[in-house]
């Protein structure tokens, strides 16, 4: 099944070379985005611009010097892509906390080591305060991350995760494959016009706000983070700040959607399949979905809190857009609307947005594919000896397809399931460590209840739980199974 | 498939007189059980006497009429059973109401059913409070419920279920059948065997409590509650109110612990296969996650509580049991042992005991399968073209029985979750409505929180929301795809 193999030679010497080699560069890479935000820094006059430096020099050292010692390129046996994603990821994650940890004054490496996972993870949590008289360098850098990360994923979601074959990702291996052999001309330009919508999205959004009424320092780092879904606001009251000009709430409700949508989708549309996004079901059950949250919780809030229809339907649509695609913008405090609502956003903080998009979370073809299974056995228990079959747009949904999610969904819920259980350890409250393990997995952002809800901060948590919370951010972006296998004896016997 | 074939004529005029004769015998035997309590009313001079007469004579006669009009025995076709055991299931609960909803003053309607139907799908959340001076007859009545309730759900679990094959409970259609033509002599006489298994529980429990230190009257109906894994006590403390002999609650454990188990096997061993139990991997499985559970909270005690380890140990094996046994009985409020303990019963609330018991939950075989499926996954990610065998005791574990196991555990979360979403619409806070849901349909008993908790009563929630906890304890304890598949247009459509 796979096409790599390893070249003649000692393998573990290549492999190892090779490691060097992309860890590497990305590291190099990391380093220009530290040298940007330290060159952003000085024209701002900010106070952070050393540290910055010091960070760049600290990564480029290290990334030039494990450039240096990797050799030529080797092709790599596909089962040491699971450890190689991991890898990156945590490195990425190590060197990307520094210029904040030296920044922020007080910060232990407890917290800037969650901050930076928050924030390249695209989860949004946050254990900052006082952000509105943060020193703006560390507001660049906090949304630059998150851009970043969300180039990460989109990688991981078009090249790496359908050869995994991961959660059912190959049902997307072969859609995108097939886009590609009909409207690209090469398969490897595909990310090219992916990592383009991404950009495309994220100027959109910058420009659009700006427009709106945003400074430009506001614009930029907002439109990078609606882009990411990442979430991490300029401001202590999140998206909230920006509740005088309702329409910027709609314009980045917009762009939130959008960049929880398959990116595939947009290059098909662009390249001429106008009707790409209408007919693909994933994008069509998303929509739904979020149509029937917030509209039910329009009507809850008009009945229930006497709200005038226009800020219900206004805060409705943008706070379930930006927890179902695991933004994690908050506008107000939406626990406080009553009980149907809190239930409702614990909903949403399981579901995620479209795979091949910059959202986390179950994903919205696995809560399908699990309801095809169901109807499925239904049909079964009356027509023992029927024959199934069950198309998925226009892919064929076999056994093994509906087994890999399945086995998906399992682990995504027992993951959340043990991490409460040891979060509850720290004392944390039932609803504190139920809703935390659930939005760090889920790379949401916020959780439900008085510490960290809508309107609460991860700041107060014991050291403890922040770590662990920290690890089921990087398990959920990098699909739980990714790093689940590395802990699998099986893994490393040859 | 199907061994069950309607005899020639009009199947619609049959099928009627068929239900009718089931029904009809039901309630004839229900009657039979309303005038024994009416006897025991009389015998110790309690006012209810006359409502309990008047119960039977009512029950009496709709089941003569309903038997009178039935014709001779056709063979059912086998979609059938789905409406005819939900139908029976109806029917019990509504004649049992009667005489609850006349001897207890004040009672409303909607209070009788749902303590009823919560006393025949042996749940045991209780809208009853001063238990300690209830009429004995109305405490004798929800105890009688629950014992047949745990009738119906054995000769459902060996007879009906396996037939219907409903997640995954095929499984067991041929396991049991392995046993009765290896050791029994005819498959039918395996009911009588298994009867025979549930009445010697109970006969020993209530023996043991007796001894124990209980009343007569306790003994017996704690010894009905325990063998049915109901949960129902005479009393406003629960089991509580034996805290003082805390030998009654390690002798109730073990009981409850027997009554969770697949009655089958205690057949099995009685027929001299001494080690049935100890090969049965969901035996093994239920005994491995009491232990873990109960020492986990048992060291969380003595570490969090400072509590000495018998009282902690004594009450956390038998509260475990409690709940993962769906019993539900209370000795203390574990809610206030600390979080660890809340968010720990909130799992064990979901688990449910083995197949083939009078357990409810998800039933442990379904976790391990599940379970299977994940190390399944995960080894196919590292060898595509590996060939996987999984057995589950003597059988073979295939993709369709998986597929019907993981279809159900999703239908079951599914259900959990649309029910807390209603209930939260009647503005019950997130705890009461997730785990009033949880316990409903997990036939558990009590939830967590306040209002619900070990230390409360569901006696306050709005009339609405009984009504929906009713309907989801009815679900989970058909299994729920049962009484969903009546709702299905397929169902229907011949």
């Amino acid at each position: 099944m796979s096409g790599y193999t390893f070249a003649v030679g000692n393998p573990e010497v290549k492999n190892k070379h090779f490691f060097y080699r992309v860890i590497g560069y990305l590291l190099l890479s990391l380093s220009l985005a530290q040298f940007v935000t330290m060159v952003v820094s000085f024209a701002l006059h900010d106070r952070s611009f050393w540290n910055f430096l010091l960070a760049a020099v600290i990564t480029f050292s290290v990334g030039a010097g494990l450039v240096m010692r990797s050799g030529s390129a080797v092709q790599l046996k596909k089962r040491y892509l699971f450890l190689l994603t991991t890898l990156c990821w945590l490195s990425i994650c190590f060197f990307a906390a520094i210029p904040l940890y030296l920044s922020v004054p007080q910060l232990s490496i407890t917290d800037a080591w969650f901050e930076t996972v928050s924030a390249i993870t695209t989860t949004g949590s946050t254990v900052l305060s006082g952000l509105d008289t943060m020193p703006r360098a560390v507001l660049l850098w906090r949304a630059i991350l998150q851009w970043i990360g969300g180039i990460g994923i989109i990688v991981m979601a078009i090249a790496i995760l359908p050869a995994l074959k991961i959660g059912g990702m190959k049902l997307f291996k072969t859609e995108s494959s097939d886009i590609s052999e009909k409207i690209l001309p090469r398969s490897s330009s595909l990310s090219s016009y992916i990592l383009l919508v991404y950009l495309a999205i994220s100027v959109a959004a910058a420009l659009s706000y700006f427009i709106g009424g945003m400074s430009g320092f506001d614009a930029v780092t907002h439109g990078m983070t609606s882009a990411a879904t990442g979430g991490f606001a300029n401001y202590d009251a999140s998206f909230g700040h920006f509740n005088d000009k309702p329409w910027l709430l709609w314009l980045s409700s917009l762009w939130m959607v959008l960049a929880a949508l398959p990116f595939v989708l947009f290059v098909g549309m662009a390249k001429g399949d106008k009707w790409a996004l209408l007919r693909d079901p994933q994008a069509r059950a998303f929509i739904k979905i979020v149509l029937v949250a917030a509209l039910m919780l329009t009507a809850y809030q008009i009945i229930h809190d006497q709200r005038s229809w226009f800020a219900a339907l206004t805060h409705s649509v943008f706070n379930v857009v930006s927890v179902i695609t695991t933004c994690g913008y908050a506008s107000e405090d939406y626990s406080a609307w009553g009980s149907m609502a809190v239930v409702m956003f614990f909903y949403l903080t399981f579901s995620g947005g479209c795979s091949g998009s910059t959202s986390g979370g179950l994903k919205i073809f696995r809560t399908q594919l699990s309801g095809y299974l169901l109807v499925k056995q239904l049909n079964l228990l009356i027509h023992p000896n029927a024959v199934w079959t069950q198309k998925y747009g226009s892919k064929k949904v076999d056994d093994s397809l509906l087994s890999s999610v399945l086995a998906f969904a399992f682990i995504y819920f027992a993951t959340i399931a043990a991490l409460a259980l040891v979060l509850s350890m720290y004392n944390l409250d039932f609803v504190t460590a139920l809703t935390g393990a659930a939005t760090a997995v889920g790379n949401v952002g916020p959780g439900l209840g008085d510490i960290i809800g809508p309107a609460g901060n991860f700041a107060t948590l014991p050291d403890g739980a922040k770590w662990w919370l920290s690890l089921g951010m990087l398990l959920g972006r990098l699909e739980i199974l990714t790093v689940l296998l590395l802990f699998t004896p099986m893994y490393w016997r040859y």
